[in-house]
């Protein structure tokens, strides 16, 4: 069985004008069981389709949920097109986590810190910079198109809510061994992206409007900052807590079972206790998952490291479809394009508006920010940002999704209900900036990747020889060689200090720090791979982030 | 992340007394946030206890219960002892399919359909008979101990609620391997009794008290039988259905997470349509299971295989223990015990007079049923039911569980809360009685089955060689022996006409005919073990059914 659960059948519509007749506890039943078909349909159509050109699993949920959306309008006669409603606390309790959880555990480690600093650059710094330009852009352009009654909170939400990227279209398109770097940059910020726009998100609704102007970046700044750091150190935690629990109590014998409930709910618990000390559950989780999979995975049985990689996979999957689903139903909501009472005229200025925003705001980071990567790195070996691979990272943050919509329905509705005029026109514009991005810049993608970036010219992008600087560098570090070089060119270089190291080529030198703390204090203490004795080395499933979510 | 949802935590209580500053969504929160807390001690503190003598899972999740009932308790101020409330439909629509339908997922279906007459005598025929003297025994001492209002529907629920039987605690003690006939027995009556009792407890329900007494048996045994053949169909065609989907459209290319989710949704699936359908859903999720396990886990990639077999049984795990864990703290309850407003003597009347029924209700349908099924099998090696084995599984039934709870709240109670005196009186005594049979019986069982069974005589039970006639009969059918004797002997033997066969074996021939009409007909079109060419042999996990779930 699956985590989807009756949390938003609670505020099921009693008019799915199916079966009216029967009980509320039977009506829940009818919804469920038909929004549980619709999901199959979706796994099902989603696997015929996969190796279609134009078609990806977001565009094909959400023109399933559509479909569905419009059979649900006829049956009803036109009032209601929702099997189920949206509530965003299901979203957030329920959905959220175990795609982040996903992301963290399923990360691939190695490249992830070692592109650390330009995935923050993209995924921290980039989100400021476009949530700036889509705030003020929104607050200057708005009011010109009619739209009164916006707060100076509701402006900077908005910029939260657009600057919120959905980079899995692209991901389905890169492939990993092809372009190593790029995928893990657009991967990277895709996910620390995430965790920001929530972070900055909450930032911005704990800010009250009575305060000086000036002192409100700085404010959110600070939120922000103690936000990121309290939410990494419980979830580092809270997956220490676990490896050790597990390596210290399952002395001998070992119970499959036992393993993985304890990690499923020991990561969800992180998530629910980030969330009562009001911190951010999402990075939290993110950096659980991180850890789980790098000490407490490599502390369980055979069975248990399998079961787990793929449970949290399908968890992850089925929410991201469920979501997508939602949206597609969503957009046929006659009740919410009644409610705002726009012209048609007014949504276009709208949706213009904040998509000429979104290209722009994105544009204003990916560039600059890549030039700075690329100086601070210039020592190192394959982080060298080109404009192909610039113009690739722009475009895959073009797509807005479901943690979009989530902000939308957080800021401008409750219990899925939007109450005036303005607050539904904000968020049907969410849905059609959503919709239109997600299928139109989806179909677009595949082709577009083809166009930039060959297949023959990705393949050189692997083979891509390390200069002698880096081979002397990581012969120096005693690193293993990353790719099948010849290590015995490094015996020609000669030693040099660790501070010119660290000044040179900081990642490298923080990541081999990082590795000689790990290997003597960490995992004594909390295990890890290779580590724990009775790792059985025939069984060849590998570590959940060295295989594709296949 | 797992299935634990807030289905439950809607009708939470306000009151708990640990927050009451916050806001209803942040005080669910918390709730929920205590709760993993505590499954989680629990796993921890089972896998401690694993290898006592005494304990075991359930007495240990409801002393655990108990001890922090009694914490918030005291915090609360003697106010309340829950974190959650429980809501009867959350535990059937979610807390139960997991637990049923990883019975039939995990069943060993050789030895299940081997001894089917048994078990069936034992689960079916044995649930009526204690149903019948259970119902009559209240129906007959309940007014002289001072209890009134109950109504004949009443005391019918009462005895499908005390024929629910919980054997989890004797399987744990038992060995498969030791004594595979008794295991086997005791595990399958497990299931059909649960399916059985729930399925008599609905049609208890919908039968009317009006009608004429002495079509109240046909009408009860009627409707009994409707609802086993279309629940059981219904199942099956869902298992069908997914193995033909998987098989055909999964032409080459395979998707992990995508066969995960399907197998997982289509199960839950199954659960709901036979909810909407009025059926049994937990009959239907039961077969769903069995089927799914002989034809759609053989479809799939292994890692799918690995992955299924281990998350339904820790859904199944984490099911049981939430469970437990709430009768615990329920037992604290001070509301339902000032509610029911009995004295301490009704208490122990209605205790004993329960415990009395349940201890005779079981010895009447045990020892004449394996005297039956002994007659009925008396051609057939291995399936003597001993007077020690009978003894053992009388013992086995006398626990009552979760099931009994859940049913107890829906006769009972409307929203987890009793409104009577007398209703709360049924609710608090049946409380007394799980808790009651669960740890004194419980703490039992592992020193009466090691005096009744020391292991040098469970020993033997396995060694027992076949008859003649027995290797005669297999070799006729030309079925593989299932023990490692010398097939040379069965050359010895004439043939005999078919007809002869299934009269003097029913079950061994009916298991003959299936085989071949599985193999010619059903496994080309829906797979199966073996049949789908890409099953890689060097990957021994092993059938779902056939590892302890370990």
């Amino acid at each position: 069985m699956v985590a989807i659960d009756s949390g938003a059948f609670e505020s099921l519509l009693a008019e799915t004008g199916l079966l009216n007749e029967t009980g509320g506890g039977h009506l829940r039943v009818v919804a469920f069981s038909v929004f549980v078909s619709v999901l199959c349909a979706c796994i099902v159509v989603g696997h015929l389709f996969e190796e279609n050109r134009w078609v990806n699993e977001s565009i094909n949920a959400l023109v399933i949920g559509i479909f569905s959306g419009f059979v649900v309008l006829l049956f009803s006669k036109g009032t209601n097109s929702h099997i189920l409603r949206f509530d965003e606390d299901f979203f957030f309790l329920y959905l959220l986590p175990p795609i982040i959880f996903n992301a963290g555990f399923q990360v691939k480690k190695k490249q992830f810190f070692r592109n650390f600093i330009a995935i923050m650059l993209f995924g921290v710094v980039g989100v400021f910079i476009s949530f700036a330009i889509i705030s003020a852009g929104c607050w200057l352009l708005f009011p010109k198109l009619g739209i009164s009654g916006l707060t100076i909170r509701d402006y900077l939400a908005l910029g939260t809510i657009f600057s919120s990227t959905d980079t899995v279209c692209t991901l389905q398109v890169l492939h990993q061994d092809e372009t190593p770097l790029l995928y893990s940059l657009v991967f990277g910020e895709g996910v620390v992206n995430d965790a920001t726009s929530v972070v900055l998100f909450r930032a911005v609704q704990k800010f009250s409007v009575t305060e000086a102007e000036g002192l409100t970046v700085l404010h959110i700044g600070a939120d922000f900052l103690y936000l990121f750091f309290t939410s990494t150190i419980l979830g580092v935690a809270t997956g220490l807590l676990t490896a050790y629990a597990i390596k210290s109590l399952y002395f001998g014998r070992h119970s499959t079972d036992r393993e993985i409930a304890l990690m499923a709910l020991m990561a969800y618990l992180s998530y629910m206790l980030a969330e009562l000390l009001l911190l951010s559950g999402i990075l939290t989780v993110f950096f659980c998952g991180i850890v789980m999979s790098h000490y407490t995975w490599h502390n369980v049985t055979e069975s248990s490291r399998i079961t787990t990689k793929h449970t949290f996979a399908t968890l992850s999957f089925i929410s991201e479809t469920f979501i997508f689903l939602y949206v597609g139903m969503d957009a046929l909501d006659m009740e919410k394009w009644r409610m705002s009472k726009s012209s048609p005229g007014t949504f276009i200025g709208i949706f213009s508006s904040v998509m000429l925003l979104v290209l722009l705001g994105r544009a204003a980071f990916v560039f600059p920010l890549s030039a700075l990567s690329n100086y601070l790195q210039r020592g190192t070996r394959n982080t060298r940002i080109t404009l192909k691979h610039q113009v690739v990272i722009w475009w895959a943050g073009l797509m807005r999704g479901a943690v979009s919509i989530a902000l939308a329905f957080n800021q401008f509705a409750t219990s899925g209900i939007s109450w005036n005029p303005t607050d539904a026109t904000m968020i049907t514009s969410t849905i059609i900036v959503v919709l239109f991005s997600t299928v139109v810049f989806g179909i677009l993608t595949k082709p577009l990747i083809g166009w930039i970036m060959p297949h023959s010219m990705r393949s050189i992008d692997v083979s891509d020889p390390p200069t002698p600087k880096d081979v002397a560098f990581e012969a120096e570090l005693g690193l293993p060689l990353l790719s099948q070089d010849d290590p015995s060119q490094g015996n020609a270089i000669r030693r040099r200090s660790s501070l010119s190291l660290l000044l040179e080529r900081p990642t490298h030198t923080i990541h081999y720090l990082w590795r000689k703390f790990d290997d003597s204090y960490m995992r004594p203490v909390f295990g890890g791979r290779g580590f724990v004795p009775y790792v059985c080395d025939s069984f060849k499933e590998g570590e959940p982030s060295e295989s594709s979510n296949g």
